[in-house]
């Protein structure tokens, strides 16, 4: 066989494909930023490689894709928690938003995110925000892959004054951003059914077909939000989104958690994505979304963290734990999802749903070389009766050991290689600290 | 102000104290194993130290308290998950324990469970189960502390093959470890009220009593024990262990998931203890316990893991996580449990649900020097705007830098400085490689 640029060999390889294949002792060959083949001891591997790599005894992953994020939002990490949603929402998260977001800040807190995303094995994101300029920069930085969507809402927004220019401004992101590099795909990201009108989520749709990106837009993901879409518009917010026209295979709607039997048959059949978010949907008492109910439909779903400020981490394996476990209560099932299934959300679900299934998502020939290498010899990985289980159940992120982009080396040894974290931090601490002497104070060590 | 051993300087110090009080830039002198003093800036610390850490930034927590383990189960991780109960019991966990557990079996695995305990930063746990002589020998030699139950069961039991002398077992093991080392409680660990009889429950609790020992029991974990209950004895789980006359404040009962109003009562009424165990209440697809109510009623409740085998981890970090969110997703009330309630279970509340805290649960002159300092600068837990924030809803057991028991450095940078983990990995990942030869197959990668 012929050369390859990076050869690992000797790994637990997860290979994340349709059928779930994993090689207990497997090679995976890297060339020119794609994996050109994959074997185990009876397969041949190229016997020429730039570097070679023996993982012995590690689990390798193809990078993680997390469907759900707003990067920048690491600045209110832990702001004001535990708070009824209007006053989170509109004492704290809501005039801190005002306050701090200008292009550079934004710039700040979207790379600490990175750094987090990085170091805790993602490797794509799904990406919504304001100022989606300074998101995209600091992607192309990072080493990173995303999804990235400017933010529409028919309201005065960061970096959009005036909401006439909304779909404008979209517009022109998605045009500065298109074919600029392999790792940014721009999108559209509509807040929300009840802050967009039917006419805004139809210019944003067709803005996005045109140039055949992704929309997205968050959708059900409270129960007040139901209540108040059947009041002022006789129909449940998906009702809403499909009368508007913006339902297809090119959107992925953000959490549906609130969704009937009816909700489901609209999103199966239109062929559109969803991201769930378990932590976010639990820590912002939203509710838990009927995952399994997609699943028994086809739906593609992705896995998502949601922004730092609901979480509030980043690390995609919290939430695939919690997504293999939260529906196993609440329906006293404990076969409701598998940690398999789950495993398979948090990469080919991800990737499917951002609609990069032909290029990330599993370890095939043919895909980038975006790669997550895992170390096992900690006590709480021990034994490794199931790697499946031991990625899902009990692994960290801070268990990362490598991480490859497109091939590129951007973690090693849990170090971040590809930027500066510590500068990212620094600005964002400063930042914070700013912020904290501008919002009223929350009456730290309160007790309930 | 005299002498101290350790002097800790500049931390974010989180007392865990009744009031819940924090320090943000305090410092923490140490003498003889206790806690001698606790200051801010303005308060004059001990001038004398033989040692002097500079904490600045890190957040010093009480060691935290596992109200609920079963050691020796960390052989058990991962080994089948997803199944339902009866199969994972009956095909794989009790044919398992039938075949592995030799007294060095059982050290190994707990040795392996007390290095990720000490290394995420547990100092204290609530352990019950079989051969507990050899679970104490290992907490011995860890360094950590424990309150650790000879499981009683009127079954043939591993190390206690006729049941009828299996009170004589716990009575002898509780008369060997009494006094024996101030970090081993020894303690009777009744499995349940449908595997104990009322006699067996009884006993043991006399035998407790008689020593003033802590009586374990786990109690209304699953909704089939409550409806067989109802069906064999016309009383709830919870009435059955009150006729028993086994409910005092002497008695820590696991789970509680299954308890109503009238349950409620008589737990308070009681003064008796609960540990709540989220993570194994929802992979077990037990359900979610009532933990907003027993909170109202005043019932002293601390946050367990339990096994490894129903987790998949002893990371006490991710319990507070979600103990701290599935109340809110539960109820949809992010008021519900929060965060500084969460870290009060993990810390002050577990030391009193094993009738420890005189001791240890909080950072108080005069309690054991069982002390956590957690590492700040990384991405996930940047800004800092809320230490307890970061500590519940952020940081992971991989964040704990030093930990001390009872004034003894334990872990240091990340490694355990006690004992030797690999040794324990190694002989718990070989008696795994056994184990596995010796049961069916699971059918690997299993999609649903």
């Amino acid at each position: 066989m012929t050369a390859c640029d990076l050869l690992i060999t000797r790994a637990r390889v997860l290979t994340c494909n349709a059928a779930g294949e994993a090689i207990p002792e497997g090679w995976v060959a890297v060339r020119d930023g794609r994996i050109l083949a994959i074997g185990g001891p009876g397969q041949t591997a190229p016997q020429e490689a730039a570097e070679r790599i023996d993982a012995a005894g590690r689990i390798l992953l193809p990078g993680l894709v997390n469907a759900h994020t707003h990067l920048p939002m690491t600045l209110f990490r832990g702001l004001a928690d535990d708070l009824p949603l209007e006053r989170w929402l509109n004492d704290y998260i809501f005039p801190a938003e005002r306050m701090m977001l200008d292009p550079e800040t934004v710039r700040a807190g979207a790379l600490l995110a990175l750094a987090e995303l990085a170091l805790s094995g993602t490797t794509t994101c799904g990406e919504g925000y304001f100022h989606a300029d300074a998101v995209a920069e600091a992607v192309l930085a990072s080493g990173l892959r995303a999804v990235i969507g400017q933010g529409v809402i028919d309201h005065p927004a960061p970096g959009v004054p005036d909401p006439a220019l909304n779909l404008a401004a979209a517009r022109a992101f998605c045009d500065r951003w298109r074919g600029r590099s392999p790792r940014i795909h721009p999108s559209v990201f509509c807040h929300a059914p009840y802050t967009c009108s039917a006419e805004t989520l139809a210019g944003a749709k067709r803005l996005c077909a045109e140039r055949d990106l992704l929309f997205q837009v968050h959708a059900a993901e409270t129960r007040r939000e139901r209540e108040q879409s059947l009041q002022r518009h006789g129909v449940t917010p998906i009702a809403f989104l499909e009368r508007a026209g913006v339902l297809d295979e090119r959107t992925l709607l953000h959490h549906a958690v609130w969704v009937d039997e009816a909700d489901l048959a609209v999103i199966a059949r239109s062929g559109c994505a969803v991201s769930h978010n378990p932590e976010s949907n639990l820590k912002l008492a939203s509710g838990i979304a009927p995952l399994p109910e997609m699943l028994a439909r086809g739906i593609p779903v992705g896995l998502g963290t949601d922004g730092s400020a609901s979480n509030n981490d980043l690390d995609l394996f919290g939430a695939m734990d919690l997504a293999a476990k939260i529906h196993k209560a609440a329906r006293l099932d404990p076969t409701a999802v598998s940690a398999a299934q789950v495993l398979d959300l948090a990469t080919r679900g991800g990737a499917r749903a951002l609609g990069l299934a032909a290029d990330i998502g599993s370890i095939e020939p043919g895909k980038l070389a975006d790669l997550v290498l895992l170390e096992t010899r900690s006590p709480h990985l021990t034994p490794l009766h199931d790697p499946v289980s031991a990625v899902v159940y009990a692994a960290r992120g801070a268990d990362v050991h490598t991480v490859w982009v497109g091939g590129r080396r951007i973690v090693e040894a849990g170090r971040l290689l590809s930027f500066d974290a510590a500068a990212a931090m620094a600005r964002v601490e400063e930042a914070a600290c700013r912020l904290r002497r501008r919002l009223p104070p929350l009456g730290r060590n309160r007790r309930s």
